[in-house]
Order: C-alpha cells, then structure tokens, then sequence
C-alpha cells in the first residue's frame, strides 16, 4: 500500500469535528482529481500518525465515506477510491466540467490587451517536429571552450574573495563585462559605443522584448525582412505593432522598397551582418542608404547581429551601429551561438539619450544580474579566449561548410542552388526536385540530415523548395554520409 | 605616442579621393567628441599601416586637417587633435547641444504608453545610499554551499555526458527541476500543483512582471498591501494600475479592509507567508476570508512567498494556493534567498486554466532556460541538500536574530518595539527618539549598523522611527557591538 502525499489542514477552534474536517478535505480531494479513483488510501493507522490525531477519528471518517461510497474497502488490500464515485461526485464532475468551460472564459476576461493578441496570433512553435531533433543554431558541444569555463567559474567559486561577495548593484550588468564587451564590438564590427550604452540581459529575447516593449504602441507601423527572422516578428505583432515587410536581395534589405517618411514607420528590424535564413551580408551602400533612410523617416534601427561571428571570406563590414550619427541605432549582440550553454548572456547597445528609460525598465523586469557568470564572461573576453575561441571554431565550421556544400553539388547539380553568401552556421539552399517541401524534410529526417523549410521566415507566400541545413552539429564526414543518404532518399521518392 | 583605435571606413567606389574620406573620418570624429582635445593621433606610416593605404595619402590629410586648425603638430611629440578646435567645429558644438535636446524630445515621442508612465513614476531606486553598503537581504556569504555548488556545476561541465548536450525544449524550464519543485513545495508549504503548473523564469522580478504584463490593462484596479513590496507596486503602476492600498494587522492584509465586488479588482497581491516589512504571517482566518473574497470578487490573488524559508518559531502555515479550489492562485517562490549569487532561478505556479497564455508569453521573452544551472537545481533539491541547507542557514539565523533582538532590547528598553513576527531575514522595529529619521540612520551608518526607514514601503504617509534591520550579514558578536555603537551615537546625538 503506498501512501499518499495529502495536505490537510485541521483548523482546531472551527466547530466542525475533526472526523468530519477530514471526511471533507478527503471528498474534495477525490471531487478535484488529487486523489484519483483506484488510488490506495494510507492504513487508519498511518493516516492518525500523519496528521497527528487520534485513530479512532481516522477511522469514524473513513466510514463516513465507505457509507457515502467515496472510498471502498477490500479484505487484505485496504481502503482506496471507489473507481465508480457516488451519484454527487457525478454532479461535481459534470458541474466541474461547466466550471472549467466558465474559467476559460474567465480567463481571457481577465487578460490585457496584450495578452489577448498573444493568444489570437499564430505563434511558429520553435518545438515544432522539423527542429527539436536537431539541437538547431546550437554550438557544437565539442567545440564548447568548457574546461577553461568551468575553470574560470571555480576561481569564482571560492566565496572567500570579496569581490564575489559583491550585491550586484549595477542595474545594466558588471561594469568590467560592459567594458569588455564594448571594446569588443569596436575593435571586431567598429562600433561607436561606451560602455554606459551597453545593456546586459540574462538570455536572447531580453533586447528584442525590451525594446518592443518601450518603444511600440499598438497601432504602430514597424518594418521588417521579409523573409526574416520569426522571433522579432512575433514579438512586434504581440505588442500590436502593423508589419511592413520589405524583401533581400544580395545586398541586403531593399531599401528603395522601405516606406517613405509620411508612413512615421517607427523602427525597423535588420539583420545586416547575418540575414537569417539567406546568410546575406547587407553591402556598405545598402547601409548608408538605410542610415539616410533612417534619419529622413525619423525612424529607429534595430540591428541585431546574432550569429555575426562566422564569416569564411571577408573581413566584417562597419556596423549600421558605429556609421550612425543620428543616434538612433540598436544594436544586439550576444555570445549563444558560441558559449550556448555555458552563458546565455546578451548585450545590447543602446543610442545615449535612452540610457535614462532603459536604467528605469531594467530596474522593473531584472534587477540584478548573475555576477559569476558575467565575472567568468569577462574574464573569458579579456584574457583572449574569446577571440581565440571564435577563430578556432570559425575554422572548423568553415571545413563543415565547405564539406556540406561540397556534397550537395556533387549528389545534386544543377538542381540545388547555394548562394555564395559566407558566413553564419548554416547555409540556405534552393532545391529543385518533384517532391513536396515536406517530402524533401522527411527524406532529410530519415538521412539524419539537419534540414528544415525556410517556410516560417516569410511573412506571407513562403518560398517552395527553399531550405536550411545547419552544419555545425555533424562532423564532415557525417555531413556526407548524411547528404548521400539524403539524395539517395530523394532519388527513391522520386521514383 | 598612443595609437588611437578609430574604426574608419573607405568606399573606394566613391568619387571622393581617399585622402578626403581620411579627413572627413578625423574631423567627424573630433567633432563628435571621439577624438578628443590633446590626443595624439598615430605617426601618418602607423596610420598608413593601420589602414592599409598609401603614406603619402595620410600625410596629405593630416596637412589638411592641420592647415583647418583641428590638428597641431609638434616636432618631437607627434601630431595631435587642437585644444582650440576651429571655428565650424566651435559652431557644430552648439548645434550639438541644440540636437541634444531636439533628440532628448524624439525619444519622448517615440515611447510606448508603458515607457511614458515609467519615465514619469517615481522609483525607488535599489542602488540608493541607504541600502548600497549592507547587501541588504543578500544570503550570508559564508554559508552558501559553494563547495557542493561547484561540484554539481563540474558533474555538468564534463560536455561529454548527453544530457548536457540536449538543447533545452521546455519552454517552462527543465522538467526534472519542475517535479522537484513541485514536490518540494507540496512537503514544505501545502501546495497543491502539478509540475505543468511550474514555470521557472531567470530571475527574480520575472514572474510578477508576466503577471502583470498578462492580466493588467492600463485603468485596471489592482490591491496591494500597505505597507508592502515597491517592487511589485511599481510593476504595477507602470502597466498603469490603479492601487488600492489596504492595510496590515498582526493577522496580516485586513481583508475587511478590500474593495467590495463593485470595485472589479483585477488582481490583489499579497505576501501571506512572510509580509515585508513587518514580517507578519497571515493567519489561516485570513487567508480563508481572502480566498472567500478574491472567489466573490473574481479577484486573481498573487501569492509573493518570496523570504518564507526562514521561520523560527512556528511551522508553515498551508499556502493560499493550496487551499484555493477557484483556480485564481498566483504562487512565487524564489531560491534568491538561500543561494544567491549561485542560482538566481525563480518559480511561479499558474493555475492550470493559465498554461497556455505563459506557454506563449514564454516563448517571446525567454525561450530557453540556463540548462546546467536546472541540471544543478535539480540535483541540490533531489540529493536533499537543499533542505539540509535552509535548516543549517535557518539555525544560524535564527542566532543572529536573537542576539540583535537581545542588544537592541537591552540597549534600547522601552523606547523599541520589535513584533513577535518571526521570520525572514530581517526585523521591523519602532524605535522612539527625539531624532529624525535620518538622523538615525546616520547613527547606524556610523556604526556599521545596517538598517533602513521603513518610508518607502509605505504607498502614501510613510510612519516615522520605523526601521528594517537585516541580520544575516553579521556574526552574533558583530551584531551586538554595532547595535552597541549605534546606542551610543543615538545618545550621543540626542545630546
């Protein structure tokens, strides 16, 4: 006979007798599903014992509901829930039923504007079939730099050093870190920035979300890729924003298709060092005219450069961020496609006039930060590992790149094309082939090969027979074995 | 002669000659303030060099620059920015300033009704003289269990094992760290949830902050205590709550007190298990009379159990979410307390009818969670030592509690008034001097002694000679010479 966790609560000076106070708190417990049918009751004994009251009362409440036909007893195996409760359980049950149906509806009574878009909006599900197998974007393991991490973190861990000991009091993160990281992303993408502009959030969504939050009113007019990355898009739909999505071409955003000014666009969403999925790099005069654009429209730019780090052919262009001088630049950056899951920091770069809000909206949603892991963060970036760390493994990844186009060519020709964009960790494919795109990706499942539709990055008319394939989580070998087995699975579907 | 670190770009497509992009590049940036007013600029072969153009193009510009007056040369020491910066450029500072201020009002048209209410609030700020010094409520360093910490940490750390590899999915937090939560607070506090119901966010301000984003609209009425958390009362007020300030008995929030069911509260929020500051335990009484209310009222109730680890007297009483059967409970609970900065997750319990609007909300503010430091969470609950952790920390705070409850008795006699309240990490006290508040805290200060005015608790009229002193970053004997101290000063000062 198990026993079972119940919490029961004896209220001593109430009128109603014990017996009965936990006849009741047993029924409710069998009415709400916490004690479910055919589940074993403790013995009299033992229930006395942990409620710490007398035997006997146990033993006058179970009978009380062996009569009502709440509990039912058997010679030998003891008491549990009747598995057919009595006729007012029934009652309850059915009542239950019409009371969740009324909390439902409660419910989206009592939800805020937000939250009601929250709930009407498609949202993409990123645990959706085609990318939970495939640990997608995600470093490889191998490559993780975690034996200098967890050395780093154990210097740290010594709690006797008072610096450790320290409450974090700066509201936008540890202020060596935002030094680190500010001269960073000077030195590697030239930006123009002090470390005051420098916002530390916990994960990835923290810029994006705060951003959103403290600029957009519903109503709103806001631009994004298109296609683009669904993250940002969702969160601007959340917040009531109205989408205008603009198209890529190999330069970059298009932005002679940008809304003019009388359209008072609020800001708009780029992603010039990696545009997610095409890989494309926006070209420096594509960036002087968005700038221009910018400034004309009155509008904000958010720049995020997530997955900026890999480039395979060329130096890294200025960011919009460090060509501005209208101040109006948001930059994102953060360490995950590198240091995922050793850190999970990010940073974003803010214009100088609103330090004041950000200090104010930080103070609300984190207040303080975790300091070991930004201690180990800037120590991982002022000793060097972290520029070493992206060079190494910028080298491999190129060699699995190079391996994962390379076989594609070979298996498929003329029918796939690979653009020669360069940098990020997964390349974008056109694949020309009878079979449907969900055909293509079942083929692709069953060769292990990580492949998914670029379906999701389009705001409306997704392309047919466009793809992603991340190529850091296999090793070149089993990027080939993968992409035959892949092609082979292709030509039999064919047929 | 310092080499200057100036991200300078050229376009060779455009018309203009290399040696005036150089200059426009210098002189945008002396006038903009990156270049400073007495910095050196690199000797012209260095900035050739560094730029990868011809030397005789650097030296025409600088001849430039000097021949404008931004640039000074001096034979021996190199070439460097004026002191006595041009004309253009003297004019370019005012116009500077104008566009200061012309964007300081951009940025106010540019908010979110949500940025504008926080703009305009007042807000306590964290890192304000007072409590800056004391770690105010921080865990005592030296009885955080670091040693086990780093070893659960390294068990992690090995990549090698395929757990940590595993790309985190749940958008609620790992699994396994929700079951032991779930369980942990069903043994310790009488909750009655499933591990769906269990959403782990990074830090602590997270789950009032979903809360509140989720359920307020701009104009909703919202309870809180008085006095009670600014925390939560600021996230409230900046989502554009309207508060309804209800007071605190020795039986805790004065439920008589609340607005009747005309007034459509949306939400009340409450800290029954531990009321900050006065340490106050809402009784059973009262926590049935305010499920009864919130029932009536078609109130949602958030349960703040923030700091409701440390009892030294009595056992808990069940939380408001156990006993509620209207699915209306809000639960938080955080670690903070107990293992910052090792940890800083925090929990929230949702009623079921709520999992699918966080499932969402979750998704666009933190989509993955920190997986080692779950893995490690999990392994500290589980393995026990988390238990075995807060009845160590609680026999030793429960000693620091006495002695600084004995010193300030015993030095104060009858001008203090300490509530029998006995939890937290803290004590309220009322002390009667002929001394304005600040004057005592001055005294403290002087002594090392950290405690605080009670004011900022309070909504409106705060009381006068109430303090908060927290005593988990002292010793026993420390403790008593500062309360010591502080006497003598509080004497001393009253003359």
């Amino acid at each position: 006979v198990e026993s079972v966790d119940l919490p029961i609560t004896f209220d001593l000076k109430e009128k109603m007798p014990v017996y009965r106070q936990l006849s009741q708190a047993l029924r409710d417990a069998i009415r709400s599903g916490r004690l479910k049918a055919g589940e074993h009751l403790p013995s009299t004994r033992e229930m006395a014992e942990m409620l710490g009251i007398a035997r006997a009362t146990v033993v006058k409440s179970y009978e009380q509901l062996l009569s009502q036909g709440y509990l039912q007893a058997t010679t030998g195996a003891g008491t549990f829930v009747s598995r057919q409760l009595p006729r007012e359980a029934a009652v309850d049950e059915s009542l239950r039923a019409e009371e969740q149906e009324h909390r439902a509806e409660h419910v989206e009574q009592a939800l805020s504007s937000y939250a009601q878009r929250l709930m009407q909006m498609p949202l993409y599900e990123s645990t959706s079939d085609n990318s939970a197998d495939f640990d997608f974007g995600a470093p490889t393991p191998e490559l993780l730099p975690a034996r200098q991490w967890r050395e780093t973190l154990n210097k740290y861990y010594r709690l006797q050093e008072p610096q450790t000991l320290e409450f974090s009091g700066d509201i936008f993160g540890y202020r060596p870190l935002r030094e680190a990281v500010a001269s960073f992303l000077a030195r590697s993408r030239s930006l123009n920035c002090h470390p005051d502009q420098i916002v530390v959030f916990f994960g990835a969504q923290g810029p994006v979300n705060h951003i959103v939050r403290l600029l957009v009113e519903p109503g709103d007019q806001a631009v994004v890729e298109n296609p683009g990355y669904v993250g940002a898009r969702e969160q601007l739909l959340a917040q009531g924003a109205h989408l205008t999505a603009v198209p890529i071409d190999s330069d970059g955003l298009v932005v002679d298709s940008l809304p003019n000014a009388q359209n008072r666009a609020k800001l708009v969403y780029v992603t010039p060092s990696f545009h997610d999925p095409t890989g494309i790099i926006m070209s420096l005069k594509r960036r002087k005219e968005l700038l221009a654009w910018a400034r004309r429209a009155g509008a904000m730019v958010v720049e995020d450069a997530w997955d900026s780090d890999f480039r395979y052919v060329n130096p890294a262009l200025p960011a919009l961020q460090g060509m501005d001088d209208n101040d109006c630049v948001f930059y994102i950056y953060s360490f995950w496609k590198m240091l995922y899951p050793l850190s999970m920091a990010s940073f974003l770069v803010i214009p100088r006039s609103y330090i004041p809000l950000f200090a104010r909206a930080k103070l609300l949603t984190e207040r303080q930060y975790p300091p070991i892991d930004h201690y180990a963060l800037t120590d991982f970036i002022t000793e060097g590992h972290l520029e070493r760390h992206i060079k190494k493994t910028r080298s491999n990844y190129g060699k699995q790149r190079q391996a994962l186009i390379f076989a594609l060519t070979q298996r498929f020709r003329k029918s796939i094309i690979i653009p020669k964009q360069s940098a990020g960790m997964h390349i974008s494919i056109r694949l020309e082939t009878p079979l449907s795109d969900e055909d293509v990706a079942k083929c692709a499942r069953r060769a292990g090969l990580p492949l998914v539709s670029t379906a999701e990055y389009y705001v409306e008319k997704p392309a047919t027979g466009e793809f992603v394939i991340p190529f850091t989580s296999c090793d070149t070998e089993a990027l080939t074995q993968r992409v035959n087995r892949f092609a082979d699975g292709v030509l039999l579907t064919c047929g």
